[in-house]
């Protein structure tokens, strides 16, 4: 994608130069940036200090020509961006009337009262361009020096990403005149491909080309292929980015969960409503995870009907009819325990349907047989049963996550019709 | 605590000037600084180009006497921190026939072949002194410049902080003088308390000192206290680290719930298992989270039996044995209901304990009378019942984090004989 100016991210806080929180607000700025074609050049953080902040500022504004900083606008002693700034530009900080009337709106609006603090937030240094700030109340500012620009805002993380998105992005293009051009974007969310197989499939499609970018953005177990694409308009945008996801379609259309962000659990519960058609689960190397993720969706007490973790073969037996000969023949990590516990969810939450996860997670318990990554998946329906044997070695974390969204994605698998992985018995 | 000379952090890579990572590798290194007493003024971040590298290099080592460097030491094209360093000190690279024997001698451990591409890892920058490396085939090196140092590692997290810990900070503290003292430091984790309320109670134990520096930690919903110590010896390092623990002990020592970094399910787990006691749940607001907890615990499997998650109220008629007439007059959510669901966990699961949860998360389903947060937790054992109620508003995953927790640790609170938080009947 052709390139605007070059840019340099700028983070403030003691709390980041401490190593006490992660600066996710640098990421942030970045691909907020990248999606309108801005590239970054470097970025650095300081703690605050007034001249830490001035030196790093002067360092940002030389080598780029966008600044984009983030913290110390907050009410606080500790909050000292605005003055730091204002001297280096040797210029005095003035009350701005409009701003201090929207913070004191702000606070009456959540029925609090407005602490003297606050009206320090309403100090800009002078020449500078407020940024208002429609989600909390510090606003940003925007100074200019030699051609450079830089832009100032809070880092509270919602905050910082909404006003830059919003009034952020739109200054930078209307200064550096990329106007007459609109970028969008589109996530694809991939599931059960490693990142090096998607690269080899994709191969040819990932080119960078004057008007589109394709990024890779693993997120473990799901890979994020993020399109940006820039145009004359936003139905030409639209359009490249519908042409785009084709061709990626084209080759992995099966693997593909969602082209609006939703989540695996999100995509199985929608597929579910669609058909009137309520879960239960039986969780056994899963511990529960598989209800945790699906109960994350608010509204999800309409599909998901309950589970029976059966992390004993008591439960197993008593709460999920699995019998006593099955287990003793095949042992709990198998094709017939795994069919048996999904007959017995579904019967134990009166569902439609009913899923089951039984394996090795490990460290401990693996056997030259059924090795540590070792599970079964079981489904049930009023018409069918059916098991699916996996292994897939790695430790206890990564086992069980994707013994969960393999669950999950053998749902999503049946109900679209699409090929089930794993083996057959 | 006393500093020691002022540091500044330097990652290298185009997926952290891209935003395609969180590069957590900064506060890692300002973390191990810091537990030496060594400030961190500034942090940085450019892509793989020998140009920016080395601007940034001369930056860093301009501004502070210590540079750590983490970054673009692998054997690929895009690895260009070696390279950028001999540009930037004028002098030629060099290989380093005893490194690059370790290097070959990895790949024979590993069996597998060594890539020519892996024989650019042994050069380095002349003069410059190899920093090797036990854990990876990437070495590090160290520099120096008119009085300044900087040492550079590779920016896999788990090669670089061991490496940084072991080699890189004794050769900072041997040549900046900082010799003859030990460093060592303990976290408390500390749970059900607010950060301004926590602070708030150790007011006076939180002031820095010449020896002893406090941090508070939040990662929700437990609140780290690492307490950094420096001394003589090791023996007096732990005998100041338990002279101030004991301090933190008089004024919180209900709220410690490790000084090992172990989790609240680690605790729980330890005191059943320590007792003899085995556990089962009964969860509906958390969907399985209590005990997708539990499982993550290696050997879970002894103590925790399983649960039922019931989020239909038929599931808890049928399998928890919860009668209509309390759903009916008290309903789903409350004391009662929460009592009756332990009773019938502890049953279910054939445990000595059961534990239950129930309450409304949100965003939907609060009631003028029950609003979202409003929870209840439930205990059964052989010889008792309980149950305790709680109004904790926020978003959907915070209220079920925090009932998953409260839940946690009324187990914890009831085997240590504690004072029982929430509301009784």
């Amino acid at each position: 994608m052709k390139k605007n100016p070059e840019a340099w991210i700028l983070t403030i806080g003691n709390e980041i130069i401490n190593g006490v929180i992660t600066d996710t607000n640098r990421e942030t700025i970045s691909r907020e940036l990248r999606s309108v074609g801005i590239t970054v050049k470097g970025m650095s953080s300081v703690g605050d200090d007034v001249s830490l902040i001035a030196d790093a500022l002067d360092s940002a504004m030389t080598r780029a020509a966008v600044t984009v900083v983030s913290g110390g606008l907050g009410p606080t002693e500790d909050d000292k961006t605005s003055a730091a700034v204002a001297g280096f530009l040797g210029v005095p900080l003035e009350m701005n009337q409009e701003q201090l009337s929207r913070i004191a709106e702000r606070f009456r609006q959540w029925n609090r009262p407005m602490a003297a603090s606050n009206e320090k937030q309403a100090l800009f240094p002078a020449g500078s361009r407020p940024i208002p700030n429609d989600y909390g109340t510090a606003p940003g500012f925007m100074i200019e020096r030699d051609g450079s620009i830089a832009l100032f805002f809070p880092g509270v993380p919602r905050e910082l990403v909404k006003m830059l998105r919003e009034q952020g992005i739109p200054r930078i293009l209307e200064r550096f005149g990329a106007t007459g051009h609109v970028f969008r974007n589109r996530t694809l969310h991939v599931y059960g491909l490693s990142e090096s197989k998607l690269g080899e499939i994709l191969s040819g499609l990932s080119e960078d080309e004057e008007n589109y970018h394709l990024a890779f953005l693993p997120r473990f177990p799901i890979i994020r292929l993020r399109m940006d694409v820039k145009a004359s308009s936003a139905e030409e945008a639209e359009r490249l980015l519908d042409h785009k996801q084709g061709l990626v379609a084209d080759r992995i259309s099966e693997n593909i969960i969602s082209d609006d962000k939703r989540s695996m659990e999100q995509v199985v519960l929608g597929l579910l409503e669609a058909r009137g058609l309520t879960l239960g689960l039986a969780e056994s190397i899963t511990g529960g995870m598989i209800g945790e993720m699906l109960t994350r969706v608010p509204g999800s007490s309409t599909t998901f009907m309950g589970s029976v973790v059966s992390y004993s073969n008591d439960m197993k037996q008593r709460l999920l009819g699995v019998s006593e000969e099955t287990l003793r023949l095949y042992g709990a990590v198998s094709h017939q325990t795994a069919r048996e516990m999904a007959v017995g969810a579904r019967e134990a939450a009166r569902a439609d349907m009913g899923l089951s996860v039984t394996g090795i997670a490990g460290p401990d318990g693996g056997t030259p047989d059924k090795p540590v990554g070792t599970f079964y998946i079981g489904l049930a329906t009023d018409d069918m049963t059916m098991s699916r044997g996996f292994l897939l070695p790695g430790t206890r974390e990564w086992v069980r996550t994707l013994a969960a969204m393999q669950g999950l994605d053998l749902i999503r698998r049946h109900l679209l019709g699409l090929r089930i992985h794993g083996n057959g018995e």
